[in-house]
């Protein structure tokens, strides 16, 4: 049980947080403070804060338990203004996609008292951003990956596994490397695929009438792509080099295809086919191997 | 109103083409030939046809209409199979994912009464094939692309509009030519990345545990590489040709991102993605331009 959570960012991942929290009676306070003041607005209305604050350094003081809920490329900006105010009882946890950049940040940001932040990235999220679509089941069944460091205190570690565990995640801890490699394969390339075929299309001169004729497929295939353009830009430019090197895997397999189809080798399409149909048709999502 | 349906392949569009004409009340008695006895036999216990033929030909003998719902690369045979029963007031059409190759095949085939063919493309489908899976509602709502050619009998053309309208569908006309650059941009070039984007993450060491972590982007976006190998292996076959050149337009398109990624060039990756996004945002499936 918490006495208070300071929320910095009351957006969807954040004011979700906050909701689940208050829900499961782990936390007596939510202050919370956003960039845009009618955004922490909106969350005071809706209940998933009790107070508004005028400064993250606000939101934070007097919290047991901090999460960041802003923008990867924020994080840093965000641990320098809070730092004056951590305390080594504090847990802090972030929600970012990638998390070598933000590992790096919180070294520089919150120096001698880094111990306290434990490096959380939850696989949940909605197309819809924003306080209005938070909710308290966002995480429920979800997979949490934590990727503490050597700095990282290990009771705050035990405790974010027991929050996240006690919201309904499954809890899954690695390095901040294989995190950043393994998402780089499996959320970071798609969101870029699904953004370059969007491009693809479009950038024909009959892009437009070939879009009226999609179907479920190209639905499905290209969800991703109606992310938020800052965000994405944020996380794909932190993550670059993994990110690169999963391309060139790509590109590699995508050569496969185009060798077979230009030799009118039915056989070898057809074994890559069914390479990738029967290891899709096995996934489980949050199935660990 | 028809008389009697021959229906030649009694799997997943077939079977729903022939329930949902029953349910429409447009056709008496349906005829129906698959090469697998398991099938027809199935297809009769639900009621989807009323008589098993002991092959093509006698599933169209005494047929004022016909549905050819084999895979693309089984047409021509099909076609030369049921010739002799074919007349010119014989309504045929097929349910094939590209055009061009069955426009060709039907030429071959059908010789002299080429005239009866309608080329069609209902843009329906289910991640599970087979007859057990026939609905009379798939097409419901659903866009159907019909592409007859100078040879075509006009008459023809204009009872399978009526048709597909009956059943609840957009009917669209289209050149083969026209359709088959189209559906390689959103759907043929869209199966081939999913199918890319498994063989590339299972073909790494570490490519087991990577998936274990992938969330529901990733579900949504590989969900159509669980399509089945043989069809596939078709479709991207017979629509080689404008298959290879969407996949150069989206390497094209990709190496723009891998060149702001490597020159650090937010402002350019942010365009990138908000040209993607909007574009996605803004499309509504089955609204054409």
């Amino acid at each position: 049980m918490f006495e208070q959570l300071g929320l910095i960012g009351c957006g969807l991942m954040g004011g979700s947080f906050a909701l689940a929290l208050k829900q499961a009676g782990l936390v007596k306070r939510v202050v919370g403070y956003s960039k845009s003041p009618s955004t922490t607005e909106r969350a005071c209305q809706m209940g998933v804060i009790d107070v508004a604050a005028p400064s993250a350094l606000l939101a934070v003081s007097g919290a047991d338990i901090v999460l960041m809920a802003v923008p990867v490329a924020a994080s840093e900006a965000t641990f320098k203004a809070i730092k004056h105010m951590v305390t080594p009882c504090m847990l802090i946890m972030d929600v970012g996609s990638t998390k070598g950049d933000v590992v790096e940040a919180a070294a520089r940001g919150l120096r001698e008292q880094v111990g306290s932040f434990v490096p959380a990235h939850p696989i949940a999220g909605k197309e819809l951003a924003g306080v209005d679509n938070a909710d308290a089941e966002l995480y429920v069944g979800k997979q949490v990956i934590l990727t503490p460091t050597e700095v990282t205190l290990s009771a705050h570690t035990q405790r974010a596994t027991e929050v996240w565990s006690a919201l309904g995640c499954k809890v899954v801890q690695m390095s901040p490397e294989s995190h950043d490699a393994a998402f780089a394969a499996v959320s970071h390339l798609p969101h870029m695929l699904a953004f370059t075929l969007m491009n693809s299309v479009i950038g024909q001169s009959k892009g437009a009438s070939y879009m009226g004729l999609a179907g479920p497929g190209f639905r499905d295939f290209t969800r991703i792509a109606a992310s938020d353009p800052k965000v994405w830009r944020d996380i794909l430019q932190a993550n670059r080099a993994e990110l690169l090197t999963q391309c060139q895997h790509f590109r590699d397999q995508l050569a496969l295809f185009e060798a077979a189809m230009l030799a009118g080798d039915q056989q070898t399409l057809e074994a890559l086919i069914t390479q990738a149909s029967t290891a899709r048709a096995a996934w489980r999502m949050n199935q660990l191997p």
